[in-house]
């Protein structure tokens, strides 16, 4: 349930605005790292508090990636220094939120949801990230380790590649690009997870087969929770107006939005597959159950009768004659097994055998 | 069935406007708190009768919170007082409306559920609450206690607070919004059963667990039915051009419509769980089933033959050698052995045992 | 499946627009009320035939109540009296229509359907009713008894009451109103009768249970069907921009939309009720069949064994040391009486006791 | 298979417009009848080739019915007379066609399936039927027999009619209102069906109801496919602004939308209908198996125990008390007695006799 | 699993626009054909590398046929010289797209999805086509062999054929026409296959037979999520009002999206058949089972009695008067069959015989 909805505890009877960090801390201390960059430059450094963190005006792009959300102090002031309302800032330190796009004059605000999922155990794990940026500033929050975004880092290296010839609206594309990458990947576990337990369906189904299904199912859910949002916002981002986004960028997100649409797609065919493999154990107990009754029945139908012949020349009457008579048993064992003979072909025309 | 559909008999053939309380009275006597606020002062006190409720226009945002409906010669007056049109008091009495909004010039009105999930019985309990507000003033009513707006009192105890500051419009969100957390609330304790029952099921389900999965599926069901019209009130809201809400409420309306569409979001996980647990619940009714009758199909099919090898050599036939032989008794001993064995090891090997 | 579908074998071939009675004639005579009143006078009295009912324009709200279809003459001259279009006519007279609405200049004509829902037998009646209305008159066409607008008549009695004052829109939206009331005293006792096969379903279902889910189902998808139009009516009515329907009365009528969007609601929460209905039952009687297994299994399994250990001593060979021993017999039922306590614990243990 | 989806191997390669003809010949030789009318006369003459059918302007309504698909040759010819594009004679002959409409400058052009349903075997068969038609000529391409319009030749007799004074668009529609009419009657026999299938499923189930109802739900699937289309032509027809229609003819269409709206709604409810059997079904074998495994039950669990107890006194123990006792024997049959009776009561209060 | 997701992993961490080719290369070599045609002459020519390849304007139609995607450098070359955009190249190579539609100034980018169906093994296999066109060139990117445009090969030989006197546009409809044709096939394939399912379900259903059904089902869910974009596409394209497409062509891209419509029908109808016969299993299954319990419980209820009465006069008791009497044995054997006659009466009576 941890996963749908959190505790919202600490925030009952507070005002809206109110600066609380809903979620477990992932990180001893707020990690601030500033990267700078254009076409010719990159500077990298970590800062040490919020008050080095102030909007400047320098034709460069800055990336501030801040990682780790307890210190709501800290958190608050970077937003009051950017200028983001007590509500965004809200938004940033609630981990329970869904995907979704604000848009303001000369900024947008983005929150997303990156999923990781354990190649071993299946365990879904979620990080909430937001952005917020405009012509030459993106910031970035996250709740800590792991790092979503060490790929853009790497990425930022190279001189000669596109990102840093660009605005910050491309290093914010990129960013929202790698939460979605992540997502493929989640899928593919997801996809790998469902393969095994399919196989295992299919060739020795047990009750332990079927609570696999339900987590599986349990999952897609929750995915499928968060991937239509996602949706919804590449579309939104591609539609927007907003000069923050250059046109160059455009074509960029279309291509985003192409990618949270088969992100939608694969979701609903998972869904229908799991959906599938219900069935399929339903109609594999069925069937073994159908096999356990047949072995029970020819065992029964065939000897019950031949235990009441024995029983009927177990009893005790003095006048049978059949007792005293010379190929009595033989002949019994004779009417035995032709007895035996026909159920059995009996059973094979039935197609129990 | 009480919960989706009140008797209505009282209101068969009167005509629209009539006002009749359609619902259980929870109060002895109507009580009327006033409560009048700007930044600097605040006074709060207890009004006698509806007489005392007029509008004023004194440059101070008044708070009149009706609490019991009963009485709906005193709600008849108030509405009077304040130019409500018959059918909205028809509406404030008639406590088995759905979530609505109605916009009026100058003025919008509101209808509410707020639910309560009790934790351990799990029983719902409903309760209607309406809203009129114009510039400066609310009125709200309510069914009675538990009082949903205590949080609401608080927060205006505080001088600093940002509602003392504002408008009657942001009272009213605030008011809105309390009941929205009223719904988080009641999912939380709905999910808390949720995992609880799931629990049983996967560990010791009998029929009550099924018939608590029914329980919960019943009250999902009736959670989704308030949630929906919710989510149209809070869009409805925020997209208002009403010149009753003031620019500056705008975004927490927009926040607003976020959480009812987080809350519709969380009711269709919850059926899609639910649904699961008794696909879960079937499942394992086989399961079991499958392992009784393999039990009774093992004991039956060994013993069974051998029940019938000892009825041959009970019979009493003058003539059966083997009989007389000396080691026949042993031997069969034998024979038994060997068939158990070799029917364990088929056992073994379709993996029933 | 008579319910869905009106034979209509007499109308294969002819034109549209012939005018043919579809449906059972439920009186003997067509009978003609007219009613005209003003906020000072009210005049009622049975008109003969056609003939008598006229448009006539003397400030004056009429209000010509025409009972019974079969006379498809007088219908017809009725209707060309007032210009009605033979097409709708032709929808007055065939009652296998859908409630619809129907907008020309000067004039409104609506169809509706009236259900009852018999308290005993849970039997399902409808009736069709149709409504033609200018600023002036009102003219509707029922099939018969029980009169659908009793509450009506009773309403109009009262000098002082809102209907008195006002024109024949909003006499037309009364009719309206009051078959919307019908639909939700038809869904109250469909409420009941769910109640009742729940109750059933938890202590005590049979077969017979199955088929009452079944007959909800049926009757659930029936009113299903007719609640949907109603929904879309009053949703046009309500759209409407027609001078017919005068300002004072459009409140009204979004009152009326307000409680077609809880019919469906509540009919949609009844859709889900039942299939969960449904899931109860095939479950109890998976878990009858589980409980019945187990007995035949503790049974079978104890008392097998011990009727081969009987057999075994109840052999004839020669040479069987035991037959001689002194102890053998009390030995042997100390030996059942081990094995069998030993099973009963394994039972228990399966928790199957 | 073939219903839903005909072999178009033929086709293969072919650039689209090529005239082929898929589906199979109903007829030896195509017929074409020419029909010309206005409200005075009437002429109804067999046409030899596709020469003989012009295009004519005098003043007089010509429809040109064409029954027979296969000579791909004259078809061609008649629509290269009448300027049809070769993709839509394409459209005609290839029966594999869904309804539709399109426009052009001055005529449009419909596609639409007519549905018989065998009332004895319960057989779907099914007929494309085409028309193109302007102001004053309509042209029809039919299958073959039987002939889907033989009520509109009877009613086109009547010099009075309506049909005969007005245009070719009045003459169109009643065409296809003409095919509406038959998906009633198609309707009407599956009504009578589902209702015989549901009869013999409350009554005497058997597998062979369960592949009735498979047959039932194919039938309505397959009607489904078709009617969903014919509602989007209705509406599109009757929402056209294309001269061709004349507004006298605009009241007539909006009927015909109502009547295929009405079908939708009928199909959906048959749907519904048979999911409901089908669960009826599901329950009825569930509950027989039930009652099959209690009467095994009662016999194994009295009769078994029984068994055991003579097994014990037929034991040859020397030493065996019992044996010797006076009144062992009718003490046993009491024993007896008594363990019955008390299993009787048993399975009485549990409800399993 | 492959179908719906293939490995990503090569691409993790990579700018958009990298030139990665995502699948399985199935040519040795890229292939490139040049077909340049108008209506006097054809030249066809294979080329040796892209350089060969310019966009020229010679008011001839050029078609060139790209083989082979592994050779990322020829195709970023040839796209370079048509100047797509690096990211539409990425989509060329990445075989893991959706079919999209991507309109700029002058040209129209395709991405299509061609489907085969073994019909021996039913094995689905996928080949990803690509195509940009302006008014005077069309290029095309295909995986490998089998060549999907073999047939419009064929049709351009034909000098009198439309294709030759029509521009790049209507070479596009054509060869999009033509994959549209291939999922007809598929689906005919998967049509036969449903009905060779459907038979082998009703005469003689087992396990392999559930299995099938769910392989049936995933490869209708695999056809749906490729049909649907499909459908879109071409919806698309009929809208659209890019230049490049000529008027005439218009009403063929009419013609097109009908087919998709089709297309998509068909998958619906065959999802709703497979669901169906999912059912039909499960309850042939039950019926079996219930078949094979009858079958237990007569014999088991016949001779379970039987036997206890012989087990009776089996035992030893001294004074047992029975044993002595002369016509004990035949009337013994006279009960049994009394007792057997009834039984079998009331088994005929219930049915199970």
């Amino acid at each position: 349930m941890e996963l749908f909805l959190k505790r919202q505890a600490k925030k009952a009877g507070l005002p809206p605005g109110s600066l609380v960090h809903v979620g477990t801390p992932k990180m001893d201390k707020v990690r601030i790292n500033v990267t700078e960059y254009n076409e010719s430059e990159l500077r990298e450094h970590v800062v040490e508090g919020a008050d080095e963190c102030l909007p400047e005006d320098r034709g460069i792009v800055t990336w501030i990636d801040v990682v780790g959300l307890h210190d709501t102090e800290t958190i608050g002031k970077i937003g009051h220094n950017f200028g983001l309302h007590p509500l965004l800032v809200e938004d940033v330190l609630n981990t329970n939120q869904r995907a979704k796009i604000e848009e303001y004059e000369g900024r947008i605000f983005v929150v997303l949801k990156v999923y990781y999922i354990d190649k071993q155990t299946h365990d879904i794990s979620a990080e909430q990230v937001s952005l917020m940026f405009n012509r030459d500033t993106v910031i970035s929050f996250q709740e800590g380790d792991p790092d979503a975004f060490q790929s853009i880092r790497k990425r930022l290296m190279k001189t000669n590649g596109r990102l840093r010839s660009t605005g910050a609206d491309y290093l914010a594309y990129s960013l929202i690009d790698t939460v979605v990458d992540h997502y493929f990947i989640a899928l593919e576990s997801l996809g790998g997870w469902i393969d095994s337990v399919e196989e295992e369906l299919l060739f020795d189904p047990s009750m332990k087969t079927m609570q696999e299904i339900h987590r599986l199912r349990r999952a897609v859910l929750f995915l499928k929770k968060s991937v239509w949002p996602m949706r919804e916002l590449a579309a939104d981002l591609e539609r927007s107006d907003n000069p923050v986004i250059r046109d160059a960028t455009k074509l960029y997100l279309r291509d985003l939005t192409d990618h949270t649409v088969r992100l939608v797609e694969i979701i609903e065919a998972f869904r229908d597959m799991i959906s599938g493999m219900q069935d399929i154990y339903l109609s594999s107990v069925s069937n073994r159950m159908n096999e356990v009754m047949k072995v029970l029945t020819i065992f029964a139908s065939i000897f019950i009768p031949f235990t009441f012949i024995a029983g009927i020349y177990g009893m005790n009457f003095k006048y049978m004659p059949e007792l005293e008579w010379r190929w009595s048993y033989p002949a019994l064992w004779g009417v035995i097994l032709v007895i035996g003979v026909c159920m059995l072909i009996y059973f094979k025309r039935k197609r129990w055998l």
